[in-house]
């Protein structure tokens, strides 16, 4: 997706170990029109997985997959680092590591909206070592909910992301692609 | 907005302490028409105001934010509770209490984003004792940044929220008024 593409070329910064700072666009301020095209992207590319629920990890995930939703007219589960009291006492549970926190992250589900009912579309901010993704596909495993496709704003292709879920076996796409953070910021064309 | 009030009404459940829980529409799973819907909303009634800037404190605002931003064409900045490496070290600081996870949780945006430049709309979830965003409001005090308005999906009229936030002196609207949650959740008509 040509926009975002060019703004990460413009935007984006290296931070070393591989960390893309993004957050003028993605992490800590969104940029709303961008998100809202990136949006209608993953509903072109996956109206035909005939998704009824698009499921993403809190924080930053939030923003594409709720863009995606609104173009599809369906709901957005964001899977929590931490049960409110609001959550129910039993709920589904996997983890994944995160880089930028340097710490292992929860994500809960709660079986009131994540069921065997639903065909989900997962979609997130990045996939990189595709473990944050992988989590949410156990989350729908514990669930018996079919997953349909996974997009991320994202992708670091020099990771391993896309080899980690090849078993699940569904449509993966990505608006940009990142083939190094060696010598700046390379984005595939 | 009459379609908001009657989801409160038929999905919202009281769980005692002053605490509402819609985890079905807002705070878990995201009813993303609803949402966009509620954005739209906010655009109308803050548009004369010329926002720059949605800012909320992360997760659940987000939601309300993001499409807030989308209809109004600006970006949303999410005042973020834990600094990633992503963030400079240098950040504007401040602080509320969260009801439903019981602890003291920090707002912390960038001046990179967050900046004197800006005219601010203030979006959360919630509007019940103001703390949030009167921290929100004080992360533009501190960046000498203008709030024009502030906007909530559920104000939880009787608590004190709006007098604390009198000062402020800005349009403070919110889309579904509860008046009382002692004996189930009471929606304003």
């Amino acid at each position: 997706m040509e926009e975002l593409k060019n703004k990460v070329r413009s935007e984006g910064r290296c931070l070393g170990g591989g960390i893309l700072k993004v957050d003028g666009i993605i992490n800590h301020r969104i940029d709303a029109p961008l998100m809202a095209k990136c949006g209608q992207a993953f509903a072109d590319f996956f109206k035909e997985t005939n998704p009824t629920l698009i499921l993403t990890a809190e924080i930053s995930g939030i923003g594409p997959a709720l863009m995606t939703a609104s173009a599809l007219g369906c709901p957005v589960l964001y899977a929590r680092k931490k049960k409110p009291i609001t959550m129910p006492d039993v709920v589904y549970s996997s983890s994944a590591p995160s880089r930028t926190k340097g710490e292992v992250t929860p994500l809960l589900a709660s079986p009131e909206f994540l069921t065997s009912e639903e065909r989900v579309l997962i979609i997130d901010d990045f996939l990189a070592s595709g473990r944050t993704i992988l989590g949410l596909v156990d989350l729908c495993r514990q669930a018996q909910a079919k997953v349909v496709g996974v997009g991320a704003l994202v992708e670091k292709s020099f990771e391993e992301g896309r080899d980690l879920l090849s078993d699940v076996d569904v449509p993966i796409y990505s608006l940009a692609q990142i083939t190094s953070l060696e010598n700046g910021v390379e984005v595939a064309p």
